[in-house]
């Protein structure tokens, strides 16, 4: 079974959920950011969540379609990022229970993270993949609603964002985002183009995890080797419902390495006085790299998410 | 001459001039902090501005309010941080032109984020007093505006954050606000005791600059010793009329030491994936060393803003 394609209608549907519990992020220009790039340059901080990252916003959506069955269950993931922390939130602030499955050797910052926001974190197993298939199977066993981070209703959640941006800068003629699991560059796409098919959406991802980038380019479902650092995109394995949708919507997509990622990190830190992790400072990267074709135009960067840990920015800052 | 002392009222009316063109900024909850401090502990991220400072809530109060000769002539002042660039902010927006003197030592990195904002930066003097006296002739000569960094517009402007904490957390029970010139703890201390009397409104200040401390415990208007790296707090010689409203609503002010300061900008980014200033982390060194009289309660600590050096952030880092 493929679930239909989400519309601005699923968007629009999705904004009292969200905007019960969350206030819309700042658009902010920055004059420092446009010289670099040599267009007029804005930055989407989704930073600015509590969760420190976009996704929360699905996570919101979700919460608010669930049958009174799930609601007593609960929610199952797995996710040791900002899928995880976006569902810990939503259950907390909906009084549900979220078990979030972990391996066995995740990520202690994370898993507190997670906690705080009162979900119960779950260690199972020696890779992601085996605390997934746990998370599932108790789904299953106890009627709970297991949440993929790609889930329709996660998207029209994400999308809110994009609304935004439009609002904010109706002129805006060019969006980059990051490209993990595909969630929120497909609530970009459904919303900007619908809207406004002139403005151009570009997907960014880094090179050292280029399996959504090929899967869109090619046609074709491709798993790639994995080794960026920026978990937040790193993706092994592509999401079809996903695809599915960006191959409809997307105009571009491209890659960048992950040293352009770190300095574009440096960047943002300098310019805006934001901390980003490494997925929410790939749109800065990629601008970079597009330079020749975005001179003079109205780009907005989605800055995804906030959530570097201390160690990865020291790394960072010093060498 | 004294002027009065801004009311409630002058806050509630300064409303609709901030919100045109600023949204409300978030306040959120942080587990890893409360379980530091002891407390329920959130933080109001003035940080998210687009100056990346309160200040900007001032500016553009103040700019609603010129006659129309000031507007001709335009905005006059001296300053080389938060308080510039709101200025420049405000006047950008409302089509104006700002001047503002700094010593001709200034920070470049400053001076570039005021000329983002569109105004004419003059360098002038070999200190801040050279360039303030300078900002000043300049306004009386050609009938324009100087704006004092505790302007009672400016407070009225940046108290509106403290009516978001109470309309967000109505249950607040403790607001910690750092104090530079004093305007925004005279925003919340005005707004914070008119509405609710039994909301403790604490100030925080460099024990390397206790001009304004000194002053307030004394009664006297006492210039002190100034070498603190914040310098959103450098405050020297203490303002009068910050003072006066300062002595009527403060519950308390007390000193953090430098060191202190540098570990709160730390553990502000570990837990909240924040980048702050110097001043935006004394809040939260001041709850750490009030840890004791703090246990169990409902605790606001005030961003006011995130505008540091990547050469101050790499040093405090890395030692």
């Amino acid at each position: 079974m493929t679930n239909p394609i989400p519309t601005l209608y699923d968007v629009i549907s999705a904004r009292p959920n969200v905007y019960r519990y969350l206030k819309p992020t700042p658009l902010h220009y920055y004059a420092g950011l446009s010289e670099l790039v040599g267009a007029k340059v804005w930055v989407k901080h989704e930073n600015h969540q509590p969760t420190g990252a976009f996704k929360v916003r699905g996570g919101l959506n979700l919460m608010a379609h669930l049958s009174e069955a799930e609601r007593q269950a609960g929610l199952f993931t797995a996710s040791t990022g900002n899928h995880g922390q976006s569902i810990a939130f939503a259950a907390k602030v909906y009084g549900l229970k979220a078990t979030i499955a972990v391996p066995e050797n995740a990520n202690s910052g994370k898993v507190a993270a997670m906690r705080g926001f009162g979900a119960e974190v779950v260690f199972h197993g020696a890779n992601f993949d085996t605390a997934r298939e746990w998370a599932m199977s108790q789904a299953i066993a106890l009627n709970g609603r297991f949440v993929s981070p790609t889930d329709e209703l996660l998207i029209g959640g994400v999308g809110t964002y994009a609304l935004e941006i439009i609002e904010d800068l109706p002129e805006v003629e060019t969006i980059i985002v990051p490209v993990g699991a595909g969630s929120g560059v497909c609530g970009v796409g459904i919303v900007a183009k619908t809207i406004n098919p002139n403005i151009q959406v570009i997907g960014a991802q880094s090179a050292q995890a280029p399996a959504m980038q090929r899967s869109w380019q090619s046609g074709q479902l491709v798993t790639a080797e994995m080794s960026t650092f920026a978990e937040g995109v790193a993706t092994r394995v592509p999401f079809a419902n996903t695809q599915q949708i960006m191959r409809k919507y997307l105009d571009d997509f491209v890659l960048v390495n992950d040293e352009e990622i770190k300095k574009a990190i440096i960047l943002m830190m300098e310019h805006t006085h934001n901390l980003t992790e490494g997925a929410g400072a790939i749109p800065l990267a990629a601008a970079l790299q597009l330079k020749e074709q975005l001179v003079g135009k109205k780009v907005v960067l989605v800055l995804s998410g906030g959530n570097i840990s201390l160690e990865r920015l020291r790394e960072i800052l010093i060498k």
